[in-house]
Formats: C-alpha cells, structure tokens, sequence
C-alpha cells in the first residue's frame, strides 16, 4: 500500500523545516506495510490546497499523512481537528488571512481520520513524548489538514488522512532561545513509528 | 433584553473560580444593552450541559456569554469553536472521559455565534490584551459551549452565543508559581466591556 | 526619610517602560516612612550606572529600590543576588557586552540589601502574587543593583539597598501574545506595598 | 588525567535522574585529554556536600563537572555563578531550607570555573542547542556548586570546576506534558563534547 507523507518547505524566519527533512528523509522506503511516497508543500494559503490535490490524485495513496513544524510544542502532537478557517500571521507571500472560511460550505469542523490515540500510545511506549492536539490553529497546516479532510469527504474516500504537529528540530532552536527542540534523528524515528500502527 | 451570564463552580486544586466571582458580580447590573442574568454550573460533565440548558429555559435570554478559566494563559481568549469531545482530566465527580462524542450525531465542530473579532477589538483599545482561542480544549468549557451551541442550533435559535475563556485572578497565581494573572477587577471589567459590544 | 526610586527608560522593542510609570506616579509621595524621590536611569552600560551615582549623591537617600521589568515574568520578584558580568543583548546605544566584568576588582556577587523576603509576604498576604528571583539577569538592571551594592559597600553604607523586578504592563502585552502582565495600576500599588514595609 | 563527573539521584517526583544516567553511561570512559570517572550525590542537603568532598578527596581529579537535571529548561546551561543560599522545595529527606547560608563565612557567589562559554560554543556548532545560565537555583544542584567551588577556593585549588544543567529526558517528559526533553542519547552525547573542550 501507499503512504503519501507530505512535509512543508521553510516559512516565518525559520531556515529549513524538519517536517520537510522527514519527509525527504523517509521517501521510497517501506515502513510497516506502507510505502512512503513524500512530497513537499508550499507555505502559501492560495497554492498548498492545490498542490496537496494534485499530489493525492497523482499519487492514488491508501493513506496521507500531513506533517508540520510546530515551533514552541515539546512533543509530537496528533491533531484531532481542522477547523474551517483561515487566520494567522502571513504566508511564504506574504497573504494575511484574518477570519476567513477555508470552504464556503464546508462544516465548521473536521475530525482527523488518523488512529490519533494509537499514535500518542505507540509513541509514548517507545519512549517518544506525545499527545492528542485540539488545535491545528488557522495557519497553513490546519489549512491543509481541512481540505485534506474536506476532499475525502467530498470524494467519498474512507482512508486514513490527517495531519501531525512536531516539535523544533535542534538545528532550529539553536538561534531561538524559547524553542523546545529534539534532534532530527528522533523526529524521523518518530514518524516512521506512527506509520507502523496505521 | 436578558443576557444569560455563566461560570464555572471551582475544580481541580483551585479553592476559587474566577469566573464565578465575575458571574455573582455583574449580577443583576445593567451593561450596553442588556440586563445581566448570572449562573453557576457544576464542574461535571454529567451535570453541566444540563444545568446550563435549564437556565436557558428558565431566563429565556437574548444572548448567551459563558466564561471559564484557562489557567495559564496570560489574556482574555474568546473561543472561536467547540469540538464534539470530551476528553481530560478528573471532573469533580472523578469522571474521566476519553475521546468520547458529545452528541453521538452532532457535528465535529460549531463555530462561536459571538462577536468573538469584536470582542477582542474592544479589550484591546481599552488597554485589556485579549487574543481569539482557536481551541476550548475538551474539558467542561468547551463541553458547555459546544451544548450550548448545539441546543441554539437544533432550537433554530440565532442569538448572540459562546464562550469566553479568562486568565487567573492574582488570587489564585499567589499559591502557584507558573500562572500568568490578572486581578479580579481586571477581569470583571473586562468581560463588562464585551458585554457593552454586543 | 528619602527613598531613591529608579525606573528604566524604554528599551528593545517595548514603548514604554512600567517601571519609569510607577517611579513617575510616586514621585513625591510620603509612603510609610519614606518621602519617595523618583529618578529614570538611561539604558546604556556606559551611562547607567554614573546615572545612579549621581542620583545617590545628589538625593542622599536613606534607601533605594531600583525597579526593571521583567518581561516574561509573571509577578513581582525582588531579586536575591547581582553579579560581577555584563551581558546580553544591544542596550539603547547598540552595545552587545560579553562576559565581561562590571568591577575588575569587585566580588562575584552581592547580595540584595532589602528585605525580600518580607516584601514577598507582604505582597502576598495583600494579594499580589511575588516570589524571590535568585537572578538578575546580566543585563542592565542587574548592572544597576551591582553598580549600587558596590558603591554601598566601598562607602561603607549600611541602608537598605536593592534591585526589584516587575511583570509587564498591559500596555506592553497588547502587541505581544506572550507577555504576563498586571495593569499599571496594579505594578504601582504593588510597589507601594513594599515601601510600606522598609 | 582523571575528571570527576557526577550526576544526582531522582528526587521529587521524577523516577530516574538522567543526570545520573550519563555518569554511568560515560563512567570509566576516556574523552578528549581524561579519563571519566563517575559518582552518584544524593538529593539531600546534609550529605550531598560531603560526598561531593569524600569523592574528590578519593579521586583527586584534574577538573570537575557536576551535572544536574533542570527540568523545564529546553537546552544545554552551563552555569555561569554559585551563589551562598540554601532555599526551595523539599529535598529527598523532607528538609526545606529558606534564605540560608550555605558557609557561614563565604562570600555571595563564586563564578564557575569551567569554561563556559566555550562549552556553548561547541554545543552550538555541534547542533546541541545551549546557552550560559544565570542561576544555577537555590536547590541541590547550587548548593553542590557553590560546595565544590568554595571548596577549591579553601584549598587554593585552579583546577577546571563547575556545573552543568541539562534539560529533561524524553522518559520523564512521557509523563510530564509541560517538560521539553532531549532523548538521553542527545544528552551523553552532548556532556561527552563539552568534556573534550577541557
């Protein structure tokens, strides 16, 4: 089966994403029963919906998986919601949604179709700290995660499709002070654990 | 016109519950518009959706504020969405749910049917920092806000309804280090402001 | 008897700075024992602490409270020790110091000559949350309260002496999500509670 | 030559001390110019100074690096300064000091004598996130601190001594949803780096 795992480029003042370096990272391997099949998404609320439709009918997956970067979190975080709303600080183009609805006549909300409760259980037994998230927030990844979730409903399609907060890599937090951080090696491992309980 | 008031009874190891302390005094007082109507509803989340849904029939209001303390955040957060989840720590009847649903066949999410933009507005101009929450949790607050708005909606009611999380008061910040806090008065004040831009 | 009452003028980012509003609001005023004289100190290694020294002499204080805020920190810290280093981030005159001593000759550190713990109870006991800080910083207050301890102990004066730090304002923290902050009002009676108890 | 390295035994409510866990792991072990030799101190404030002296005494080391866990810090923290007080919560036989002297006699407060800012330096390039700390607290790990330096200073020893903080391992984080960690490999490996900067 196929795993389409997709991470975001750099964004804010932020020099490289380890979601993005998971996801190069991982790309072409088999991981429990998936193959992983990575791409990478724009910071840019008028094309990542677009490009994330165009890898998942390019890619035909069995199941998606969405990181991101999470800047201030100290532990993986499933997300258990996107919210049908775009709000934040400006994109990779400097676009600066405030209240906006993501889809005119989408519902308020959307319930991830990840095991997200497996994830947090896999993780925490394997000695990786995690927890169920109540919030995407309004920037580009719960952007993605609602039209991930809107598009499965819309299609009709029941695989498992959500979205993954992650904490700083190390590399990041060694210009911001406030950043919880773990070494990249750790996020990868991470990631490649969750992918074995889908 | 009526304006339902609600706060929460204290829980956890707080011996007191700011928004309760909001709730008893503006009872009664007249602010912009409305005439205040206050309650207090139980930290259990057997009882609590009940408790507010009798108060609603009983005081028949034309809007519906609900206030709750998100210890630990530094500012005034209307809360922009409730989730159909209950999920948590110990309520003070020792329930601990897990993933639940709040209503078997209500929707993921109801987006907030305040003023929640203009609420923020008008702390903010009057010195108050305030700031839309885009998550209520999954414990009582968001548990009420969401039968709150849930009840509007199968009621086909449209008036003025949500919650409203607030920062500690001093008082409780005295016996735990880590807490941002207002002082009571602060606090009070400000939820009189929202009021006033209803 | 004369207390010397020190703010700081604006720094960073930050328009305004609270502990100059409070030593400007009592300028002037009888507090307990004390007829408070209030004087702003310029954020600037080279200039700081000459500053200090001529208010010293100039007002011949029979205690000083110089007062910095904290940005970040939730509640009123006097602090316990300062230390014989400059260091930090560009002060007002864009210089960067780098472990560098404040006295070549001078200790590694003094510690505060106020009473901080009974500032702590009384702030507390009056409902203001506080808690002794066994740190200073390395920037400029922490230069401040090492200039005026040195300068007591090579003139052989024994009067109460010391650095107190303040949470931010509300004002500051309406253009910062995640600052703390009390109202003015209470940064300002805060302080003269611990004037009361000299 | 030899560098004595200690860790200290769990305290509160934390299970194991990763401190202790890189003693052990790097004890015996040669790194850079010395050979490791490990000890465990108790979290108790009658007996954790003379073991530290008992070991130093037994061993003679060339330098001395203690290390202790500061839980809810998010990187690497050379201390910069011990100061003379004993205060803070309890310790592992329930004794809980407040405001006082460590040696009656001693001054305020030693600055280290390890070089810290290199050990920053190396951290830094080497991807570990770090930064020179301020305070070491008032709790076991000053005390041991300002021990170990005042003990130097009596018997006009010049050899590299100090003290480390590192933040929380992954394992205790797992319970502990506001503690940022570092897996306990990133930790040894760190504590190894900065031995080979001695």
């Amino acid at each position: 089966m196929k795993l389409l795992l997709t991470g975001f480029e750099p964004f804010l003042d932020f020099m490289i994403n380890p979601s993005a370096e998971i996801a190069k990272e991982l790309d072409g391997q088999q991981v429990g029963n998936y193959k992983i099949i990575s791409r990478i998404l724009p910071v840019d609320f008028s094309e990542a919906a677009h490009a994330l439709s165009r890898f998942i009918d390019e890619v035909n997956p069995d199941a998606v998986i969405s990181l991101g970067l999470a800047g201030g979190r100290n532990r993986i975080t499933p997300e258990r919601i996107a919210i049908n709303c775009n709000d934040g600080v400006k994109d990779n183009r400097g676009f600066t949604p405030q209240d906006q609805k993501i889809a005119e006549d989408g519902p308020d909300g959307y319930f991830s179709k990840l095991p997200i409760r497996k994830f947090v259980q896999i993780l925490q037994e394997n000695g990786y700290p995690a927890e169920i998230s109540n919030s995407a927030g309004t920037y580009l990844c719960n952007n993605v995660m609602y039209h991930l979730l809107h598009k499965m409903n819309m299609e009709n399609k029941d695989c498992p499709a959500g979205f993954v907060h992650i904490p700083s890599s190390h590399e990041l937090a060694l210009t911001s002070p406030n950043l919880p951080s773990w070494s990249q090696r750790d996020l990868t491992e991470a990631v490649k654990l969750i992918v074995t309980c889908l």
